[in-house]
């Protein structure tokens, strides 16, 4: 049933999501504009589009599938745009790393009679790096793409609703497990699993750089943990900044309680509590 | 030159060491001690010792090598312990996460007339999971195994020195660069790039396990980075504590400042400065 796809926003998840989807059989029309048109022409050269797209508006009308695939705020904007020139033959998906105003904006300007259906995505995968360039199908292989349909919220109306059963179906085909989720609850997880381990990594990678990052020993000394525990201190602002706006008191919660917890490990270097910290921290289960 | 190693504890790094140096070619005798048998035994069977010690201090005699391979308080127990049943004959070397206190008390102890030789060690290589059954032989493949021998430092007499020079070829051939690096400002840099990463991951896991360690959708919703992030959380107390103990100003200064940065870092969520902070952390070189 779907044949057309618009990707608003060519670039890592987009990107990938239009290799995704080729890999495992998709023989419909995939298109896609991009802000920056170099971005598009990547995602071009690689197949994860079969063209560019100019006018996102009208392509979008064009459209069964309308994949937005960029940082929260452009997320909203989009949805904004797209409201009005859309009917209940669309499905309107995204990709956004919070999950508490889209839904409000989905049930808001969408999922009603003669509008467009609107179903919140969040594919639990990504890279520390951004762009067009690093996309890679495989990076939905085993991952969970989340959905944030809540209980209260109007049903999708008939063609809508069909749509999103496929779309379910093509985000399995391209190797995730879907799981719904309330976005409120989303957003607290996320704010614990997601988000305070970026900013973290953040905190910790920008503090070492100032620290020692201009030490001649530095490449030898550091090891596997070092890399690990740095890698995200290369992901971009541009995406981390919609995400402190859009889910800030949840990272902020977490965030203090964080320095809170190092401060009672520092005041502890030399009692049996560090023991009970090690302890705590061993019985994690790995997400 | 070099016929026969004793290691003194066959955990991760002694039984590592040991497998590596016989598939690096090494001809002569490897036989191991550890406190708790079992621990040898896996050893043995793995192949990394060809006999167990009884009597460590007698097996130490027979021996030109001993790698002290334990927590850094075993490692200052076993020098105090050896030094005065060896000679210029033989030379002792560890694997301690910590050197300044080791640093002191082998130049105290050891590497003097009449006495034997001690070349203080610390392999860059690691994992969070302790014990013979984890030792890998590829883990040196690729690090630094850092010296820490100081200019003001006696000379190793003649045969302790040849000795150490043999130990040195051998580090290189199990797949380690080597650096030397002075004891104090080894400490100040691993306080920074080795135990500040590890503290923070066993906090940032400790209240993830206290905050969502029992929530349902933890599985589905952790990705990537919340595994990378929390790996360290499973590091033994057994070691850290007394990394903790040996080198706890440069930890707790670190620990200090980072949850200033964390603090900076929460109170502008939706300030420019956030980028500030971003763009200092993507200037980072991994080490």
């Amino acid at each position: 049933m779907i044949e057309r796809v618009l990707i608003l926003g060519t670039g890592l998840l987009g990107t990938s999501t239009g290799l995704a989807l080729r890999k495992a059989g998709y023989k419909g029309v995939l298109s896609g504009w991009n802000r920056s048109p170099e971005s598009a022409q990547i995602a071009l050269s690689m197949g994860a589009i079969d063209s560019i797209e100019e006018d996102a508006l009208q392509a979008a009308r064009q459209s069964q599938i309308i994949l937005l695939a960029a940082p929260v705020y452009s997320i909203l904007d989009w949805m904004e745009k797209l409201a009005g020139v859309l009917g209940p033959q669309h499905l309107v998906t995204d990709v956004g790393s919070t999950k508490t105003l889209i839904n409000a904006a989905g049930n808001r300007l969408f999922n009603q009679p003669g509008r467009a259906g609107f179903l919140p995505g969040h594919p639990m995968a990504g890279k520390e790096i951004s762009g067009a360039a690093a996309a890679d199908p495989e990076i939905f292989r085993g991952a969970v793409w989340l959905f944030t349909t809540e209980e209260n919220q109007p049903p999708l109306s008939g063609e809508s609703a069909a749509l999103a059963t496929e779309w379910r179906e093509w985000v399995q085909a391209i190797g995730c497990r879907t799981l719904d989720l309330d976005a409120a609850r989303h957003d607290e997880l996320v704010g614990w699993v997601s988000h305070l381990p970026q900013f973290v990594a953040t905190a910790l990678t920008a503090l070492l750089q100032t620290e020692v990052g201009d030490a001649p020993e530095l490449t030898a000394v550091g090891g596997r943990a070092l890399r690990e525990m740095t890698r995200l201190g290369s992901s971009p602002y541009s995406m981390w900044r919609d995400v402190a706006y859009t889910n800030t008191e949840a990272i902020a919660t977490a965030l203090h309680a964080l320095e809170q917890r190092l401060a009672h490990i520092r005041e502890n270097l030399r009692t049996p509590e560090l023991r009970n910290e090690f302890e705590i921290a061993n019985r994690f289960r790995k997400g």
